[in-house]
């Protein structure tokens, strides 16, 4: 599995993207890892440099088309290419070689019921013997099936925000399921680096709105995993925001208590799930989460308050939606793979201001 | 009432603040209204233009102490002085000219309950008999009394932007008021132009979170207003969130619909109350407001879309929170109050980007 | 020239761009004017609030192709069209309309020399005899042939910026026109609306760089202006920035004095040229002019610093790059163009913050 | 020298400022050192995740007020103080202990003429013996005295940024020393964290000025190493401009080429002086450098351009104010000090977006 160097080759599929150049900056210093292979169509030829000058400095094979990558040696590949494309590329790409290691940041493969993936995405499966093998990889959850996943389904960045929060309290019973609010706040490089109008800096900065109010498709992935959580079907209000920012997510989570729960039970239900996760923090009484205290880290905080309204309380998650939200839980996922230590590589701290 | 030149004689104390600055803008431009005074204790003896460079070209009178202030010819004075120090300053200003016609920005007059107020702020009411004659100047809902009133309690920006959307709906009984859940996003322009490390560039910029969070003040203003609408008391769930931006409120407002209403009717409840308002609007379906299109002008825009979760709607509701939000309003309520024209000075387009 | 209701009628060639926009912002206000046709090929058919929801209030005529548009009653047409489509059109229009004022925003009749603009440009002149009739439209320099002109060729941003503090230091022999180095700096509008990877928010904010270096096409045009003030050929240093805002463009000139003129005769040269002009300003000594103080203005403010090296200094110009920059001084010479007041419709302060 | 884990003992004094926290960052993912002592005066007693959260999760010592650390065991002090004050606590401390070594990151010991400090800083110098060992570090400049160095005065972040372009180039007389312009471009973290009204979010984003015109104390480090590698006094032109941005700086340099020098020279000159060195990287040909290219990590990245203007050159050089412009250096200056790999805690890639 590892190089004469005792490396792991690492191929990213779709490098030209703001998830591949966050991939190649975390994995530039994962001291286990070296990246054989860089696909990206149409800077094929050039650089990863030309694209993304901040990691000009990067010793680093040249773009090159998906199908002249040569990934015959290449123990893990990432795939950061679009929605919608992934599934038959990932499809061949295991027929080819079935001892592939895949780790899929698009999703395509997080919804496991076939019939919500085409009501959701408008198409049908591509890959549906794949998507029965998929392990979805919210680390925390699913550390144990994700280690011996041949085919990883990374999270979407709402989701491991909202999920993280919420999961637990769920599964512990203590909050109620019939109307879970999710008020999310994204900034924009979410959003990729396509050539979009709304996405302009003139057309995000200085003003806020929402967007695919009642219909983002996070909802879906959100609902799945809550849904298994709470062992019985789970909708959830999930309302993104794109934020005047470049990086960060914060999910405030409107929720109501189980009869007998207090806001303090929710914390220590938190804190307890998460006391031995290097990555996942609760946040002490009173304290108010900001994504700028995650910001380029693989962290998540969570706070917890009680709500004016009775019976209610108010659940505040923050990640870095390119890291945890992306690429860093792409990589703890793949640590915990090749059984390393699951935060080598990811333990920078937070970039502020 | 007017001036040998035909134009009313605004006084305004707390000039070198960013609402005071606002009104100044607005004014400027206002036919029927000359400033004469301008009160701002640190900074008398300059022009405003030493302290608002973008205002230098206006002809303007100097800054003074409050004290010093000429106040003797005004017909309408304006105040903007913090929370707390306003009481005492209009009581003495209504003793020694009962004539005086007075908006006040502050929070000072806001609270019709003395009990309420004294719990929010932390110090009894100053002045309680005025406050029994202050009206609450939401221009679109208090028009009548603001039009007779002496002195006006312009409302805040975040209770502005909420109330506007939902005094309607709760008016009409089309939405519960059981569980109502805001959750506001602000440019920091609210926070004023005091020296708080809060409020720096490097702490604002690329990041959000909420603050307050369970306790803000502005509850309690919206609370009152929902309470008379609803003819019973009401208690809500409002969580403001800083964003990193300077200007614009978005309510993000999660209701549960009255049993036999859909959202369909909450849309034509709005659209039939604000149908002859010049600046509150109800968006088309489907249509997100964004506060960008408010930015710098008095317009209010109302959206309202159907929450997955059934039953439940989502109305957004976005300000500039200095215009629409403070000053803006305060001068649409000097209008009514002075049978001018409600538009006069305050049609301007925002601008974008 | 006049409407039935007294009102000037004008059409916009070219409305779904942000200078398109801004047009119509200022013209809303305009009491003289009346915008009676809209042009946008794209988005033809629509309101222009559905692709400017900050103007939906504004009563106006649905976008329509250029070549639907019915500008048989228009006195005055602007266009903004992008760079090298619009001497054609204008030469259609003129040639359909001989009585038709033009306006026109892109740089494409800006160049007197035709040589120069092939070689700038990459394309030879299309409109050559227009050209000769064409006048620069930098209204303080050329308000008496822009009040005879059929065809005004309203100057660039970065030009509009750097020529105001420059012209007249120049002309009065104050400054050498052997080494005027132009460090310019430029909010992201002035690059357009277009889909452009390298105008997205995640690309703009939070850095600055140069572009353009050593051949950014509005030195060509500086440099036509100089040289007609000094009466002799001068080449320049010019060198724009782009910012992480919106709008505003900062000019920092620096400038070798005359060997017997002082950092004084710099400023009182532009105070006596200024004096008398509305939207053009010298900031007092140690006063250095900030773009935010003209935001969404039609001002310009021009700073005067003595420097460090002995027999040099530095003079600071900014203005809104949407407005002075472009639409604003559009207006003001149609102001001229019709005999209206110069000022009329562009009296609004800057929005700050 | 090192501690019982084989790590260096850090003390860092004022880490409550940017500077501290960027020390703390860089520092927790040093593999050769750890943090034993780290003071703030006004927040003593706190732990620094209370002040600064996103370092929360690093393992470190509370805060305590200067006089009440235990110093004794560290190998190296950092000195973040403000400047002014640093004098007199360093003297202090290396009168109590002489083999004490110290970075101090303030302006304090920078200027070698003792008058020239007294004239730009307001005060005489307060440790006129200690000013005579201090050591400028420019690290790549200074690297063989800094490896000897008890007392290093790390550079100003403008002036680094500034050094690392001009030196090799007036070193190698490839620039005339005559008319040195620098137009700099900086974000508003190197304005520290203090509670200033111009460091608001309102008053810094959407605009840019320059300040200090003329007179910015930046000019006088810039000017004594200039001189030095000229071998005769140097005067420059510098002016810096505040971004709406948090990290970066951007220094535009025009100079005149010597009479027998072009651009490739310059180029040359500066890929052969900075051929080696792991953090300063010369631009291909074209190639204009960003501010985003290095932020949060240690690279200047130096572009050099042809003028328009015969005989002249422009040449930007760009880096992290708070890495290499500060806290970076200041540690790459450590592992030179004790003789650690140069690189050691500054291999972090850049984080974009």
């Amino acid at each position: 599995m590892a190089t004469a160097n005792n490396r792991v080759k690492i191929g990213i599929l779709g490098a030209s993207g703001y998830t591949g150049a966050e991939l190649v900056r975390l994995l530039a210093r994962h001291p286990a890892a070296e990246i054989t292979a860089l696909t990206a169509d149409r800077q094929a030829g050039q650089p990863l440099g030309a694209v993304f000058p901040h990691l000009a400095h990067v010793g680093l094979p040249d773009l090159v088309r998906i199908e002249e990558a040569d990934l015959a040696d290449t123990d893990v590949v990432f795939c950061g290419l679009p929605h919608g494309t992934t599934q038959k590329v990932i499809g061949d790409l295991l027929e080819a070689r079935p001892q592939q290691k895949v780790i899929d940041l698009s999703a395509d493969f997080r919804l496991r019921d076939l019939d919500s993936f085409a009501e959701w995405y408008g198409h049908e499966h591509w890959a549906p013997a794949l998507q029965g093998e998929a392990v979805y990889g919210l680390t925390e959850v699913y550390r144990e099936p994700v280690s011996k996943a041949r085919l990883v389904a990374n999270p979407g960045c709402y989701t491991t925000t909202t999920e993280l929060a919420l999961l637990p309290l769920v599964e512990a019973g203590a909050i109620s399921t019939e109307d879970i609010i999710i008020d999310a706040k994204s900034g924009v490089s979410g959003a990729g680096r396509a050539e979009k109008q709304a996405n302009l800096h003139s057309e995000v900065s200085e003003g806020v709105h929402a967007y695919g109010v009642g219909r983002h498709r996070h909802a879906a992935e959100i609902e799945q995993e809550l849904s298994v959580a709470a062992g019985k079907p789970v909708t959830v209000c999930f309302t993104p925001h794109l934020m005047p920012m470049n990086r960060g997510i914060l999910a405030t989570c409107y929720v109501r208590l189980a009869h007998d729960a207090g806001v303090e039970d929710l914390r220590a239900c938190l804190a307890g799930r998460y006391g031995d996760e290097p990555f996942v923090h609760v946040a002490a009484a009173g304290v108010s989460p900001s994504t700028r205290q995650v910001r380029g880290s693989n962290h998540c905080v969570i706070g917890v308050f009680a709500d004016r309204l009775p019976g209610r309380a108010i659940v505040l998650s923050v990640t870095d939606n390119l890291v945890k939200g992306a690429s860093g839980q792409a990589i703890q996922n793949m640590n915990v793979m090749l059984g390393l230590a699951e935060t080598t590589g990811l333990e920078q701290e937070a970039l502020f201001p």
